[in-house]
């Protein structure tokens, strides 16, 4: 089989492809990493990711490769471990790039957009669609090399203190929400509010905010805002996918001999594989339990979806107008959705909906 | 981090786990193990999965754990890999599971059961909601260890030489399928035919079959049927998801230093993880290509769905009754996806909903 191909093929994208050959160094060489995550270790799912990858390249290696995990702010502010892992402070990074888009909008193609698509189709964009190749061309100027770090999911729309009616309910909403989300929700009349994880369940409890959206019922349970603010929102059109990312130095990835590089994204690979499934078992049996804490689960109304579809639409063309980088990333992804629905909206989806008809209808008890 | 916790949740779920201790042998031994597959190489996204996770592990362990990949029938039968694997014939083989349910009916949990879950809901219970150890202990009779060998996500209904317009054109109807899927078949009325991949277009040609299922766009579009048999149908809900196989044997698998069973475990669940991302975008971009061709793409019609959902229900019914494997698994599968419905019916079905019919209406146009 062709090395090219494999290489593409999988979260090694870069190897032998878009980087010059490595020096082959010595052979199995003791090498000892910092991984400075974003995350606290209180985000199981998200923190266990690096716990899982680092442990499993010290495995293959027998101990030869070592990478010491620290979790948010332990070396790092968390919102600067992607500047620390360019500057070769740390060699590696737990992060999520749409962090970063205060340096440029393109960043959030690493994360999450708004309306494009599920973590299926970001999974197939990213690792056989181009974006990776893409997204590390982007990257070049930071000084890292990116590899997916696995995916939440469709994320939840949020926790509301009162019932949300209509688009008219959003308006002058104090709402803890970031990103292009935030942006996208900020154009329907909500106030967007920048809060630590930490500080979200105080200022629900105060009314200080209206409302705020986390993760989803794994994460958020744990958070406790059941309590404050019951109504439960969905869909989190603004996060149908969000995929973690990990940073490495430049430098330090070419640097590494060929097994160590392979055996890193390959554990990274499967660190990321990992990371969805724990979301997909948990979330199902945390939001089994918030149901019985008294969450009040709701979809939005329509208008709210139909106003944020539209407004999505036309923060995408400004942004594509004002940043060449992001309408690249912009129209690779949006290409690859197309075809992508077209298939998908008739085997997988349409498979579930069938299924949903068939449960909901009792057609084996007729 | 506890190492049961990792490693249960990875591929990786027996390392000390389920098996005893292995014996700690030679630090990094030559090895060369042998990989019987039951696929041709021109199934080139799962027999490639086999040869993926062969070069990683080479690469990984600097050439001193080799896998030699053979394809159909250059070692062994091709439905008789599994069996081969637990005589020692070859140390590992790729297959489906479902090839041996001639053995017990137990075994088509490891591939695919009609009607129950998706690929995602597949993977979060065979990694993380008991399915893997669930489906090892069921092995331990036949001396294999299993890993899951990747997915093809929901597979189309089939090619048919004419239009079905419900239920009473499938009565007598000729068609090329196999496992439980041909068995609920018949009960609609259908006559299940076995035949081999490059049986199928000469059989379609003259008639001697009215219709064929294989796998989806990718797979079908090699094998021509779209110029003898036009019209494709949806959704295959035999096959909502259909999980391959790799299995090992048992004593191979314990006698392998810990650092190469991690090794060929992480291997193996990164080229799982590729081959779903490989059939997602491959998919895609052939049925643009087959409905060029003049593919007639078709939903079932209502009363097929309604009729397979139910005989399929009456049939596991009986199957459960029959066989206490089957009715242990059976359990398992049913209790897990149905909390997962909870939870996906309304993050990412319901976000996949919103956006096709946001698509659809246009109204980001409005």
């Amino acid at each position: 089989m062709d090395r090219r191909q494999l290489l593409t093929g999988g979260a090694i994208a870069a190897v032998g492809t878009t980087l010059a050959a490595p020096a082959i160094a010595q052979s199995q060489p003791e090498v000892t990493w910092r991984l400075a995550s974003s995350y606290p270790t209180s985000l199981d799912t998200i923190f266990g990711a690096s716990k899982d990858l680092a442990e499993i390249v010290e495995t293959i290696t027998e101990g030869k490769f070592k990478i010491q995990v620290y979790s948010a702010g332990e070396l790092v502010p968390p919102l600067q471990v992607m500047d620390a892992v360019g500057d070769n402070t740390v060699e590696m990074g737990q992060s999520a790039a749409y962090f970063y888009t205060g340096k440029d909008s393109a960043f959030a193609f690493g994360t999450a957009m708004p309306w494009m698509g599920n973590a299926r189709q970001y999974n197939a964009w990213i690792y056989r669609g181009g974006g990776q190749e893409l997204f590390n061309e982007f990257l070049e100027p930071y000084g890292v090399y990116h590899l997916p770090g696995g995916n939440t999911g469709t994320q939840m729309a949020g926790w509301y203190r009162k019932e949300i009616k209509s688009l008219a309910d959003l308006k002058g909403l104090k709402m803890r929400i970031g990103g292009l989300g935030g942006a996208v929700l900020a154009r329907l009349g909500v106030v967007p509010q920048q809060l630590a994880a930490g500080d979200i369940y105080p200022s629900l409890e105060r009314g200080v905010i209206d409302a705020a959206e986390f993760v989803g019922p794994y994460d958020d349970e744990k958070l406790g805002f059941v309590k404050v603010a019951p109504y439960y929102y969905y869909p989190g059109f603004w996060e149908g996918q969000a995929e973690l990312s990990f940073f490495i130095n430049k430098g330090q990835w070419e640097g590494l001999p060929e097994s160590y590089r392979t055996a890193l994204a390959t554990a990274t690979r499967v660190a990321a594989a990992n990371q969805l499934t724990k979301y997909d078992a948990g979330n199902a049996a945390a939001l089994k339990r918030l149901i019985a804490a008294g969450a009040q689960l709701r979809p939005f109304p329509q208008d709210i979806i139909e106003a944020g579809y539209k407004e999505t639409m036309a923060m995408y063309a400004e942004m594509s107008a004002a940043n060449p980088k992001f309408k690249t990333l912009y129209d690779s992804l949006s290409a690859f959705l197309a075809e992508s629905d077209t298939f998908l909206s008739i085997s997988d989806f349409y498979f579930d909906y069938s299924r949903y008809i068939a449960r909901q209808k009792g057609w084996d008890k007729a």
